[in-house]
This record gives C-alpha cells, structure tokens and sequence, in this order.
C-alpha cells in the first residue's frame, strides 16, 4: 500500500488526544469479539504492512506486535471503521487464543445473564 | 438486583480517569459488533436495573437510553467483562438499527480487505 492511500485512510480516522484509537479484534469464522486494544498510526500502518495485528500498549508505552512472543498472531481479513471514525473493528484469523490467560477470548467473565 | 450485588461487580471493573468504560455492543444472534460506545457507573447501573443499554454521551456530556427516542432499542442478554476488568461486552437484542444512519451496524464502512 503506497503513502498516499495510507494518507487518505488515516484522514478518515479520529485519534484522541494521546494519538490513539479503540480496536476491537474479531474472529472472522467463529465471530467471537477476541479483544479490545489500542492502536496509534504506526501500529495500524504496522497492521496494514504486515497483515498482523500490531497495537499500542498504553502500560508499556510501546509498539506491541500481538502474537510475536508467543506465536498467537492474528491474520488481518479485513478493517472497518465505524460511523465517526474513532473505532476500528478487525477481523481476523487468530493463530492461536488471544488472552494471555490462554481463553480464546479476553471475555472469559460473565457479569450477569438474562434468561 | 441488590445493592451489595452492585457494588460487588463494580468492584471488579476498571473506570478510567473520567469514570468511564469502554462498551462493545454484539448482536446475541447475528454476532456482528453492533456499536461501541461508553458507560459510567450509573449508565451500567441503569442498564442492569432495566434490561435495555444505557451509555454516557461524551460529546453531550448526558447518559443516553439507546433506542429512548427511536426506539431502536437494545435488549441485553448477557454482560461480559474482559481480563484486565476495562472493557465490557453486551450481547443484545436489538429492535432496530444500532447506527444513527440506519445501517444495522456502526461498522459499515471497510477500510481494507485481505484475500
């Protein structure tokens, strides 16, 4: 993907004041939300280039390649925006789960159910 | 539900600095991510209390009953919280759409696609 198109995505997209934006990661097949995290321009350029998810830890202050230690990393099938550009959903092929428990998905916890 | 039930499932939940946290909306029976948007304690409060999602409008500063005005809206089946307890999954039933421009979802707009 050449620097203009990056250019014109990213004019679409509202980061907030400390550079980032909301990314929710999905799985593609079993449509499970996997995880929430965040993303400034390099990690979604990262993303694009790649075709794995790379997000912006805010703990750690740095660029965080989702699956790059442990081998879990999340194929890219597609990126949407929402209707005010300030969040991102991601569809992917997870190699491996995506919580660092082991679970498939970081929303192991029930809060409450209505039958 | 009881107010020691409240405090107890609060408890486990991180709100940020403003008193708020992030809500990812998915259709219980579809599965697609519907919207994602932000509660404060009482907006969570109100919508264990009436079965139907409540969020906190930043931009308007005011909490906002989904569907209140339209109509469009969303009956909560499930409430999920992830691992590190700062972001909420709501699987819903919705009555209509879930984006203010009609589209069912939020997320209509593709920014890539991998094949």
């Amino acid at each position: 993907m050449n620097e203009t198109t990056h250019y014109a995505l990213r004019t679409t997209l509202k980061f907030d004041d400390s550079g980032l934006i909301t990314a929710v990661v999905q799985d593609n097949t079993t449509r499970d939300v996997l995880m929430v995290a965040w993303m400034n321009a390099d990690s979604l350029r990262l993303t694009q280039e790649t075709g794995e998810t790379h997000f912006w830890s805010r703990s750690r202050q740095e660029l965080w390649h989702k699956g790059g230690t442990s081998g879990n990393v999340q194929r890219v099938r597609e990126i949407r925006v929402d209707c005010d550009g300030d969040t991102l959903l991601i569809l992917v092929d997870p190699a491996g789960p995506a919580c660092h428990t082991g679970e498939t998905s970081c929303f192991f916890t029930k809060l409450e159910t209505r039958d």
